[in-house]
């Protein structure tokens, strides 16, 4: 259920734009506000069916455009990638405090410039 | 018109799949095989008058989705600080051979992690 929402969130954070007016609204209060279906139903004066429905449609809809677009999927991948080159910095670092043959720290940083030109490739 | 066509190019790559198939077909002929008006005309037996209004009114629906979801600019952005940090390390691995300091080592590193951070806040 956690993980469920927060993969809504993210989803809606991508796609959201593409929903309507109201659709946002309520995904804001759900995903954003954390609010619970009976917290929004009574905000919005509609039952707490209502939000469910539109919760859930929208929930396929964006689930559709990024079948379509797939563009969470490719911008968690270029995220990864840049975590992983700072991790890489921050290793080659130590190495240097620890004052590593320069040999070693060629091979690593080759090695790190290597996997994010695949990424770009 | 060189210009505009590399950024139609780009906005039917990302959300290309959005288009019918219809628009998806002639934008291939003539973003990514390359073909004139008068040759995608030739290809499907429709008006050179057709293709041309085909692109413009889907080149206006990419725009639009560009306006609202910001893919592509968000994505340029990503891969700019991945290529940020490639060139960095580049740079490192030669100051290295150089025999530099460690502590210009260092500078440099915590320079390039920090501009990374800010990008992915």
């Amino acid at each position: 259920m956690f993980d469920k929402k927060i993969k809504l969130g993210t989803m809606f954070e991508f796609y959201g734009q593409l929903l309507t007016e109201k659709q946002q609204e309520i995904l804001e209060d759900y995903c954003i506000l954390d609010l619970s279906f009976g917290e929004i139903s009574e905000e919005l004066g509609i039952s707490r069916q209502a939000v469910y429905d539109t919760i859930k449609r929208a929930e396929k809809q964006l689930d559709q455009y990024e079948d379509k677009l797939g563009m969470a999927a490719r911008f968690e991948q270029r995220e990864k990638a840049i975590r992983h080159l700072v991790d890489g910095m921050r290793e080659i670092d130590v190495k240097i405090s620890e004052e590593a043959e320069a040999s070693e720290l060629h091979e690593r940083i080759s090695e790190l410039i290597r996997e994010a030109s695949d990424i770009l490739e």
